[in-house]
């Protein structure tokens, strides 16, 4: 369910695109514990001079190979989402060679209600997916490593 | 007032888009009783390879004539959402000719300060435009059938 | 913070855009009061048939120089969603020679925990940036003129 857009600048070759979409999915999977098929990319490709992305002052550098994950969800906890900025971030480092400073996300949130992935139904509300609320007394984080 | 992204593989014909975007905009009239012109309809198109959608493991076959319709918007009911999928879904299948396997909706809520449409002016505050709140209590569905 | 997708119909040159973009930035930290380097301006440009930007009834005639502002922010008071409307509008037609009726803007909002501008940290949620509520018992409108 999460809605994904990915925003780049144009340049990466369709076999680096794939892999940085698996490794966006695997970092989603990991941190929200969604369904395996429970992917929705779409990606941006932009030149240069289309994205304007600074820091906030926070002196961080950034190269034409950055990457903005804007994501439309269901609710998730604080920490859920931290654990996704976390594995998001190691993915695109180890898998695609990225710099950590190059990843920014933001996230807004909707509800059960808001989603229809086909056949005019809302499978949430329907039954035919489970709506599950988040819980912050989770155990552990993610035990991927 | 509802701000929709509709993101498409490329290779519709301009008059085939523009039959998507009439057959979306007219199950947003009688799902969300909008203005006639309140139509904000923005179409990204996309290389296949640059759409990744799959189904939350509820086995809905995808085609690349698959449509995301991400909608921002006032709040609305539950059921003027669930209206809007039947609607939206019925047209496109109707009109379009698509697959009801390959409609695939999003909400995203805002309020009515969010909103302004010219002359720097947010109009459901100013007035020029009624702030209507929604309403569970609707006597009944949509009487267009 | 505030990510901004600022969908317009090309034609425009580099340039043009860049004025744009800067005339945009200069309005948000006016009326938002975000640090000078809050800045995450991402440029959708479309072919005249892909935006079907109409008028909710307002009489508002639109232009193919049209701008459409969807912005993504934490929350801010009513009174500063309004002052970046007028201040926006003021910039574009001042510097850019635009129409005030062709400018729309649509907020979202979402929370601290949302964002992650690098190296996988919420840096709202770390205190390397500040938490600052939206106050509405400001003494007084934008002092910019």
């Amino acid at each position: 369910m999460p809605l994904l857009r990915i925003d780049v600048i144009e340049g990466r070759s369709e076999a680096e695109l794939n892999e940085l979409l698996d490794a966006i999915h695997c970092a989603m999977l990991a941190a929200f514990k969604v369904p395996e098929r429970d992917r929705y990319q779409i990606v941006h490709e932009h030149s240069a001079s289309d994205m304007r992305i600074e820091d906030t002052g926070l002196d961080i550098p950034r190269t034409d190979r950055i990457v903005i994950v804007h994501v439309t969800t269901r609710p998730h906890t604080q920490l859920e989402k931290q654990n996704f900025y976390e594995l998001l971030c190691r993915e695109l480092v180890e898998r695609c060679g990225m710099k950590a400073s190059d990843i920014v996300v933001s996230i807004t949130q909707n509800a059960d209600e808001d989603w229809s992935f086909g056949y005019g139904r809302a499978q949430f509300i329907t039954g035919e997916l489970s709506s599950q609320k988040p819980t912050d007394n989770v155990s552990g984080p993610s035990s991927s490593e």
